[in-house]
């Protein structure tokens, strides 16, 4: 069996070409993310319990569903009352999934009136893909 | 040589010593953190231009240097010109070193004037080590 640079050739192409589509279709899964900002003001009373639920409502979530890429709360340091959560999920089926968990329900009914205000701010990221190291 | 389950002890405690200190240290890391928001407007003529000064800052801030875990930007769908930014920095000194990169310095002085209002919250996260998947 004779080798030489050109047999290789149709398998070079097939690799660059794989390598491409793989590329382009991370990409386009990554354009469908649905990114946005929570934005919550929590009853001071009951601040420690609003947020027990919320962490555990967090971890489950990341746990278990494929789709959550991430719920990042941050309590603001000289307004520990108000919450932002940056929440990214892999497309607008999995946010409509999560809503309907037993967790999210549990934390959406837990902390009904703990919650003084909310607002959901869609965004467009300017990485889309980006993570943390 | 005789094995019996008494002379594993001495590995197995000392195996559970190590992986709880590594616990403890990777846990002390996440708590050294500086976690915050920044709430941009910017000039709506020259929004296009600061993105990609913003891009370019974030792309070689988060490849160069190692104590920027991630600079997650996103612009609000309905006022684009509203920018928000997840900063996490490793720890104080990444953060002040990253004030110093040539990169850092490129994108402040280069945007001056397309930044209307600037707003920089502390925070303390939730869930500190969260990710995104």
């Amino acid at each position: 069996m004779k080798f030489n640079s050109t047999s290789f050739l149709p398998f070079i192409v097939i690799m660059i070409l794989t390598i491409s589509q793989v590329s382009i279709y991370a990409q386009a899964q990554e354009n469908k993310q649905l990114v946005r900002l929570a934005k919550l003001e929590i009853d001071p009373d009951q601040l420690e319990n609003y947020k027990a639920f919320l962490k555990e409502e967090i971890e489950t979530s990341v746990r278990a569903e494929p789709g959550v890429l991430t719920l990042y709360a941050v309590a603001e340091k000289d307004n520990p009352t108000h919450i932002t959560i940056l929440e990214i999920y892999a497309n607008k089926e999995a946010y409509e999934a999560h809503l309907l968990t037993p967790h999210f329900i549990k934390y959406k009914n837990g902390t009904l009136d703990m919650v003084k205000s909310l607002e959901l701010v869609e965004t467009i990221p300017l990485i889309p893909g980006m993570k943390i190291k």
